[in-house]
């Protein structure tokens, strides 16, 4: 099956986004936590969570300013902090209803029965349902004019991790805490181990 | 099991960044394609490829510029391509094999055993045994100063998926791919639908 650029520009526009959400890969599953300065809070689903680094411990995310993460976005600026907590398959149903179109005086907590939890006097809800969660300072955000998305960086402060899944070594068994991955739009999936290999260098490759 | 920002800081840095690496959630396993102008060609894998929008059909990454995968960056750079290729179960030792830090003169292809492909006269390789690809020309890239990071920002021009995985609304059944997601710096899963779920509205919501 082959689509040029043409015959993707020329797709039907829900087809097309079906189609390219699907190219990247699976994806992660996160819930971020905010609230305004009245402490109205708000919780929204994203997928587009991504490792930048570990030391400082950086996390990034894209939002789109005008979707329905626009409260996150708003929230964000204006307390400068956040909460990042991982779906796991008891939440899958719960997690995607934040993703409607809710009004800002409803927050997604109440409207999906998912629980606010508050850690360490952190002014930002985490999700009491999620057993890998943490706080992020935001530290900056970069307007990609290319197509008006923002790309918002943040600086992990607090870990709380369900006891049991951190490895000897510092790995994190996200199977052991029934994280899942997302695909698409639309689509949820756990996973299965086939294996952790070694770290790679020339000499040592088994075919 | 709680880090706070203070103990984070004091890990040892290998553990670290186990523990770092894997708080965002499953990232997706992609191989990025490259050349130089003398048409010596590299292969990299990468777990940060993230869909970034759909109209235009837009793909980040991040890309460290020290790191192994600095041919990739400089490749791309001079040629203005690169091919995107999803990784499947078949090939997950020779595409973390890619990581090891061979020469610029010491193609990974030959290394690991993975077979360029051309197609359609792109000047950037393909990777014969991946079931999706795509062809990227290169729209630009971020200095991400906080850490030292490239953010690395590229059109779908061109896009070949094997028979039979894309639905009829244009989902892709990455499953059917055998796509395969990572979690932390080295581990490898399969994935299992748990379902896909209708476009959230407010006055759908079934609990």
């Amino acid at each position: 099956m082959h689509y040029s650029q043409e015959s993707l520009a020329t797709l039907d526009s829900r087809f097309r986004a079906h189609l390219i959400n699907s190219l990247s890969g699976f994806k992660s599953a996160n819930l971020i936590g905010t609230q305004d300065s009245q402490g109205q809070t708000n919780l929204a689903i994203v997928s587009s969570v991504f490792h930048l680094g570990a030391h400082p411990p950086l996390v990034g995310m894209i939002i789109r300013p005008h979707s329905v993460a626009r409260h996150t976005f708003e929230n964000i600026l204006e307390t400068k902090v956040y909460t990042i907590n991982q779906v796991n398959a008891d939440i899958v149903s719960q997690a995607h209803q934040t993703s409607a179109r809710y009004d800002k005086e409803e927050s997604e907590f109440t409207m999906t029965g998912l629980t606010p939890e508050t850690l360490a006097d952190f002014k930002a809800p985490f999700v009491a349902q999620s057993h890998l969660k943490y706080a992020v300072q935001f530290r900056e955000h970069q307007h990609l004019a290319i197509n008006g998305t923002e790309l918002v960086i943040g600086e992990i402060i607090d870990l709380h991790v369900k006891d049991g899944a951190i490895q000897e070594d510092g790995f994190i068994d996200l199977e052991a805490l029934n994280t899942v991955t997302v695909s698409g739009l639309d689509s949820y999936h756990k996973t299965q181990i086939i294996e952790r290999l070694p770290y790679a260098k020339k000499e040592n490759y088994r075919d």
